[in-house]
């Protein structure tokens, strides 16, 4: 299952969510890759984040309902999850004599980002290795329930969780926007209504969102998404959860 | 400059900030590369970011008063300044009838989570070409100048920059924290104080950051860390610069 080129890797990567259940995942191969994934980059070399590894069956299952039981946990052989942790750097400043500050909204998007390319460059790592990996968005819906199961003390915030395992299944290797979405040449250029809806025709015309679409009822896609796979009630109180448990881990965002 | 190996590459990579002044970098690699990028994951597939790539050398220099004129900017060949892009997606959204919502914490913080993701993959991408690339962390410092030179409508939030060139000093590799200090297992282990002074036990005793805290006249590294690099005041400061700014552009966290 190994790419064959680098090239190869990153042109038909894509996420694994099925695991052979009868291979196991070496811990102590996840702990070199971690340890190898720790030299991407970050905010002023402060390693302002950290992963808790949960490989028992037992707790991988006691963590699944925090990420609604979905089948990457559910079947996963090892599952990281992966934290912002200012109490490290906080209790270092202080052992010192120094008044550290981290803990307000600069310091929390250094943090998520400084999270997401340790994760990132782990999940890399990972596949270049031959595992099927899944990242799990579900980490910031139920992140109090989260740093219960795991113990996560004040100042540490889990924000992507990583499931892990065999490939039982091809990696989902799924449509993207054209480089002109995405990519603004010098400045930001508006697209018109007509350059939006030509952005998104070949995902419209697919038969498996058409036929997603059909299932749930809606008119066209851009309702899936707004109505029933992200709908703006659902976002705010997860919203409000998440903002209560942040300021409770002494974050004032 | 090509990495002999995957493996040497991920253990051996580190930031660029001096570029070859004769050789410029072609905007059409760039372009390849973002498109490979892409292919990262992302929440739900929303792609809920965008790059814009400046590469006009009078355009760089505009810009890099934003990241005080760092020589990483002051010298790059082309700049990548990656943003949280709410606005394609909830023009979508609106265009097919349903009422988007992630302008909210929740919506944040997976925008920073994708934009790092994407960004990381590119950097990633970029260091196996060849070239050398530097993050800079002045982004969300200022941002409201940034979206102003970059013309960045509503919706969207600049995150992460990252400079570009061939290299012209090899990269610094820097030291990292022991894996015993960002990796847990089963549940969050909290150090003690002896454990604390071990993990940064090495960094301390390096040379080039003891003439630092010498230089500025600390007692310690956490003190300079604290006090010069990140001090609290000017976090706080920073922090309210960016809620302002992510409010006018429409998102209510």
């Amino acid at each position: 299952m190994k790419p064959q080129s680098i090239d190869n890797y990153f042109t038909t990567r894509g996420t694994v969510r099925a695991y052979d259940p009868d291979r196991q995942v070496d811990p102590n191969l996840i702990r070199r890759l971690v340890s190898v994934a720790a030299q991407a980059p970050n905010t002023g070399n402060m390693q302002i984040y950290c992963a808790v590894m949960t490989t028992d069956p037992d707790e991988i299952k006691a963590l699944a309902p925090a990420h609604f039981s979905q089948p990457a946990i559910m079947n996963a052989k090892s599952v990281l999850t992966f934290c912002i942790d200012f109490r490290r750097y906080h209790r270092w400043c202080q052992l010192g004599g120094g008044e550290p500050g981290l803990n307000n909204l600069q310091g929390y998007t250094w943090g998520v980002l400084d999270t997401a390319i340790f994760a990132q460059q782990f999940v890399t790592l990972a596949e270049l290795e031959g595992l099927g990996t899944c990242y799990l968005g579900t980490t910031t819906y139920n992140a109090p329930m989260i740093a219960d199961t795991l113990k996560l003390p004040n100042g540490v915030v889990p924000v992507i969780t990583v499931t892990v395992g065999y490939p039982a299944e091809n990696p989902l290797v799924s449509e993207r926007l054209p480089l002109n979405a995405i990519l603004h040449d010098g400045v930001y250029h508006d697209p018109t209504d007509e350059d939006l809806k030509d952005f998104y025709s070949e995902k419209e015309s697919m038969e498996s969102y058409r036929r997603f679409v059909e299932e749930n009822g809606k008119e066209n896609l851009a309702q899936l998404y707004a109505q029933v796979r992200y709908p703006r009630a659902s976002n705010e109180h997860f919203s409000a959860v998440l903002k209560k448990f942040i300021k409770a881990q002494g974050i004032d965002i």
